[in-house]
């Protein structure tokens, strides 16, 4: 299996030590499990690493675009990490868990007026700046709250991770941040040198998403080193925190390599102790920011099958009960997934068909070309790794309320967040009288 | 302008008669704007095309996917059309907004058995069967309930309708409906008539979307008009009403070609009466499905301005307060829009630039290579021609809220779906106690 929390027993599938046919009878169906204790030891694989590899005041920020709900931040706030939000509203969910508002780091390449103000006003801890309009209206906006704003900078290390256009974000033509080789990057770091209300506390970069090779990682490391060097030589100024992002890869498919975050951080913190031990440059406190790598396997979508249709010499089509409402990726990417009939795992599976959505659009599908016992209306079929990017993703696109999120917790059951009636979907219509 | 509610006067753009810039001070951005009026003309519209085209009995049904609020209903009640659910979500919808049931049409690849008991209790006129499958589900679950359900097949006439892939709904290889061509149609429709608790009333097809061109709706209707006569011919069955789908074009660009409802809806109905008027079936009654070529052009998204990016050499970015959570099409299909920018309408456009959303990710794009005057922070942005799948595909990605939908009614404007507030996003948030 592609991962350990993820077993075959008696027939049924199992995820995080429960039958997942006994969780879709409990919860219905489509229903996302959230592996908790799963969540909880990938956050200590990182603590780990990254204290090995960058000393002990170095540590990860989650990346909540990844999934975001409540509960999360209350587990999270115990344990030695930050947080990373890109909106108000992530932002305003992780205080609501309680998350500490000093270990939140603001990103995103167009944060609002009201954004900046909610920030400054909660005590934020650090706004990683995109650009230099945002570098001068955080400065206006916590001079008028009177108060010295911490920040990182964005920058463009122009890293080509060769990974997919979509989430390929390190490169020099790119909406987020500001290209160290333009010189674009040392303007702008003068700038908020010189400003009152904000103070320079590091440097941040993000190459890109699903990397599976230390390698762009080693050489993002080794330029955002290098440009500290350069900055510690011309302007005096000391980096304290250098965060290097995300993008560490998940397997969504048995084929897909196995990832050491382990190895991939060690090879990070050996080049950047090769490139600073040696230099004038003080080690800084450094940041990953995992999402997707923190909670991609601690999730896994239950389906019903609905609909099957066989066309002769074409192609099988079956359907369940859900799709790119709760799940996107496929539509928008072209997304793996491992798809497992959950209540018959243990038959052959020998039947080629495509895994449809039930949204009234020909791209509502899950997966094509999946090989699964020939299923029948009922059956549950699971789709493996959607712990990211599924839920926070999530619409109401045919109008569809989005499922549960049930957490898995030492073995038992809890609904983290509940799924949504019918009349949700109705809480924002208002409906006004007609014209006679 | 791509349409004739869209002027600019005095500098400033103007949408079914207001002051776009007006209405963005009042509501904020992002905003998304709906003009009922406009809506309600095009609902005239093909009413007025069908009955010339097809008789007194024909109507249009309104498919909901494109857009679907509650007041939306309200207004639609009061004119001769049906309306199209494709999941519980719209019929609960529908019917809050006074929608007759009997006026309705269940659609979709997969209704779940939840959906059909709901269907067949709240007296819903017509189910479009999909497959088999379903068929024996809805006869069996109306069975239980002591009615006689109405039904319609949906049929795949093997249309290919040169459209672009996500869309093409008409072809053989389809997750929709029953094929024409491999013989399943007859099959089903013989098992139809042999049941109990269900009718089978006629026949439906859907062959795509963004279609300009007469030709394929009238191939479309030819083949679905000798089918009819081969049932005549070969079953005594007679087709009551024939549901012919929708999927007339809009125009997105000023270089999209000008469209006539009233041309193409008259070419179908030549066509139809070609084919019946001198064979043995007795005319049915013909429904259409507009969803996009109704509401389309009757919507209008206004963002803020907020950073702009110049990468010399490569690109300026121009990002926007909204993005793929409000509208994903870009995102999904490379969805081609005008935009606007709504402050400064009567400036030179000479600032090429892509004009980015605020979500983190760099697939995040509203459009490419767009020409506007050079923008700065807090202008007006205007994407035209965003009523159908906009807001009815909005997610909470970035846990951005949704936007409200201000009607503009005789030039009056009125919420008619409100904001989402920061508080609404944690509605479903549950949070539990963490162990010591």
């Amino acid at each position: 299996m592609i991962c350990n929390n993820i077993k075959k027993e008696n027939g049924h599938l199992h995820f995080a030590g429960l039958d997942t046919v006994e969780l879709a009878k409990s919860y219905g169906t489509p229903t996302m499990l959230f592996d908790e204790d799963r969540f909880l030891g990938n956050v200590n694989t990182y603590i780990t690493a990254m204290q090995s590899a960058f000393g002990e005041k170095s540590m990860p920020l989650y990346a909540g675009k990844a999934l975001c709900f409540t509960h999360l931040y209350r587990l999270l706030r115990e344990y030695n990490v930050g947080i990373d939000v890109v909106s108000s509203g992530e932002l305003f969910t992780a205080l609501s868990g309680g998350f500490p508002a000093e270990r939140i780091y603001f990103h995103g390449n167009n944060k609002t007026d009201d954004d900046i103000s909610f920030g400054v006003s909660v005590g934020i801890g650090y706004f990683v700046c995109d650009n230099l309009d945002e570098l001068l209206k955080i400065d206006e906006i916590a001079g008028a709250q009177g108060v010295v704003q911490n920040i990182l900078v964005r920058l463009t290390p122009s890293v080509d991770a060769h990974t997919y256009e979509a989430v390929n974000t390190g490169k020099l033509d790119s909406k987020f941040g500001v290209a160290i080789e333009t010189g674009a990057a040392e303007e702008f770091i003068k700038t908020a040198l010189s400003l009152k209300s904000v103070k320079l506390c590091g440097l941040h970069c993000h190459i890109g998403s699903q990397i599976f090779d230390a390698e762009p990682f080693v050489m993002a490391t080794n330029t955002m080193a290098d440009f500290c060097i350069h900055l510690k030589n011309t302007l005096g100024y000391n980096v304290e925190i250098l965060n290097l992002g995300g993008g560490i890869g998940v397997r969504y498919l048995e084929s897909d390599p196995e990832v050491s975050i382990a190895d991939i951080v060690a090879e990070m913190g050996k080049a950047l102790h090769n490139k600073l031990d040696s230099s004038p440059v003080e080690f800084p406190e450094v940041r990953l920011e995992p999402g997707r790598s923190l909670v991609a396997d601690c999730g896994m979508t239950l389906y019903s099958v609905g609909a099957i249709k066989e066309i002769s010499g074409v192609k099988n089509y079956v359907s369940v009960n859900g799709g790119m409402a709760d799940n996107p990726r496929f539509a928008l990417y072209n997304a793996p997934y491992t798809v497992i009939l959950a209540n018959r795992a243990d038959e052959e599976c020998d039947y080629p068909c495509t895994v449809a959505g039930r949204c009234c659009e020909s791209g509502d599908v899950i997966q094509e070309n999946v090989m699964l016992p020939r299923p029948v209306r009922s059956d549950i079929i699971a789709v493996l790794t959607t712990g990211a990017y599924n839920y926070s993703m999530a619409s109401h696109y045919n109008r569809l309320p989005k499922p549960p999120i049930v957490a898995i917790r030492q073995g038992k059951p809890e609904i983290v967040v509940r799924r949504e009636t019918l009349k949700d979907l109705l809480s924002c219509d208002i409906v006004l009288n007609v014209k006679e």
